[in-house]
């Protein structure tokens, strides 16, 4: 087991500087910092979370590091956590970082340098397992979910689950010619929804038929308009998304197919925008302000709550774009 | 003039420590920099830039300090000011602050800290024109503008036009009894729009209708009810933003009021949702990628601008909600 000091003789630093890089109680030279960072990683140094706590002050802030600001679940995840931090008294920082691997480390590295009490983290890359040896604060990875988590905290909704139901509706509904839109494949969460869409086919017997989308208004309209020429039977979607749902709807609805009696429409999320459409859309809920909360409980409460993930049930949400006889 | 030998004296520590606390370059004790920054604002000492900056190292980070992550016209200029600063190699750390002046206050000090190159500030206190005695690191000020601006460099649309061209566009496109949702009237933007619709109605001979209204989707509906028990004749509706034009829709579509046929709808700022909607609406467009870009700008290109105040038109978007004959 590595200590402090073979990080600081492996940096060329002081054991006091190790010391100051992880608690973020001084500025140091980026230089140094740099080694230092390396060093433990290279090392494997877990410190000793009690004597660190001993020393480290907190600064009453969460850092939340998003991939899109432009995309309504993630803003609405924001105000979820903001609401639970604020009534501890915590301040919340965010950084977005589309995914970007060199963009998260550099804000998990300012944060740190913050002294942020820990990081919400949310990101479609695989990268981020090894994020942990980067920095000494708790980081909560939300919307998504993965094998051998180490010291990452998992908050999320149970996709898979949701996917199932989509599916299930649909072939309830009615619909005989389903096509599911699937999201990027490399997102977890996408990939379990697809999943469940998949495995529903399979114990019924029924062929898949899908297109690929990003979570993008733009791709949504574009794909849809693909969707019409290949599947001209369709008389259901799967949207990967409720943001997809929409584009979905507004495509069918310049073209004239009438929603839900030629075509039924199921989103995934259940964002405000879900309920304020007209027709109001069908979609999958997940329980955004309990994740949000619980992602922000886990770093205030401060290792009180021992568990490595969390997962939430979907929840299906019957509005106007389906119709169940 | 006060020198920093004045600060310095009146915050009982040295005048190093008050050079620390302008630069953000180290860490100095939560209490001296509280008493430092008491000492600025009472003594109203303006540092000499040009020394500051021989000092001062570019953290090359942009603080953004936004009232709502939640309303998407300030995450659309996010996502603007985001994009520009990542073409130069900046950085962008958000804070939401509901326009609090405590956690605006703490923002700013927290980003001064953290070396930050300019703060972009959107916000509805007033409060606000004192701010630059808080830090010394310029502050942008986004979506509204006020007289006597002092250090703050103020970006935003001409909203008092905007407000006029959505009375005038109505009136034109045949309205013959037109209802304005005013916002809240402390938000100098919602004033300047309400302003520009009042003068139009003085200058028409036309008697004013107005409801008041918060920016929010729920508010947005429960005021579009009362609006429609207090104007049983209304033909035309101004909304105050595109989010309550949204919830106008929503509620007449319910009553099976048809727009444009029996109500038209115009609303403002053009959000992404505003192409989107079905039927799409019709808006007065704040060029949001412009004043995002320009705001950032005018932090990264470090006084190459030396105008206070940048004023950019709006512009009337045609689209589905109005018909102009």
């Amino acid at each position: 087991m590595a200590s402090i000091r073979d990080v600081a003789r492996l940096a060329q630093v002081s054991p006091a500087t190790v010391s100051r890089v992880m608690n973020g109680t001084a500025n140091v030279d980026e230089e140094k910092k740099k080694r230092v960072l390396k060093a433990i990683e290279e090392t494997g140094f877990v410190p000793n979370e009690v004597a660190r706590s001993l020393f480290k002050r907190s600064a009453k802030l969460i850092g939340l590091i998003m991939p899109s600001i432009e995309n309504p679940f993630f803003t609405q995840l924001a105000g979820a956590i903001e609401r639970t931090a604020d009534k501890h008294g915590y301040r919340l920082v965010l950084c977005n970082t589309g995914s970007v691997i060199e963009k998260e480390k550099a804000a998990i590295q300012m944060l740190v340098s913050m002294n942020a009490d820990g990081i919400i983290l949310t990101s479609s890359n695989d990268e981020i397992r090894n994020y942990t040896s980067l920095c000494n604060i708790p980081i909560i990875v939300t919307d998504r979910s993965f094998n051998g988590c180490g010291n990452l905290k998992i908050v999320h909704c149970d996709h898979y689950q949701g996917g199932r139901m989509a599916m299930e509706h649909l072939i309830r509904c009615g619909c005989k010619s389903i096509v599911c839109i699937k999201g990027q494949q490399e997102i977890s969460s996408a990939k379990d929804r697809y999943d469940g869409y998949k495995d529903v086919c399979q114990e019924k017997g029924i062929k898949e038929q899908t297109v690929d989308c990003a979570y993008d208004f733009e791709q949504g309209m574009k794909v849809t308009d693909e969707l019409l020429k290949k599947y001209k039977d369709v008389d259901g979607i799967i949207a990967c998304n409720d943001m997809v749902a929409v584009s979905v709807y507004k495509v069918l609805h310049n073209k004239g197919i009438r929603v839900p009696e030629q075509v039924q429409i199921i989103g995934f999320d259940d964002i405000a925008l879900a309920k304020l459409m007209s027709p109001e859309l069908t979609t999958i809920s997940q329980p955004i302000d309990e994740i949000g909360a619980k992602a922000a409980e886990l770093i205030i409460l401060k290792g009180e709550e021992t568990q490595q993930e969390y997962i939430f049930e979907a929840k299906l949400v019957e509005r106007e774009t389906t119709r169940h006889n």
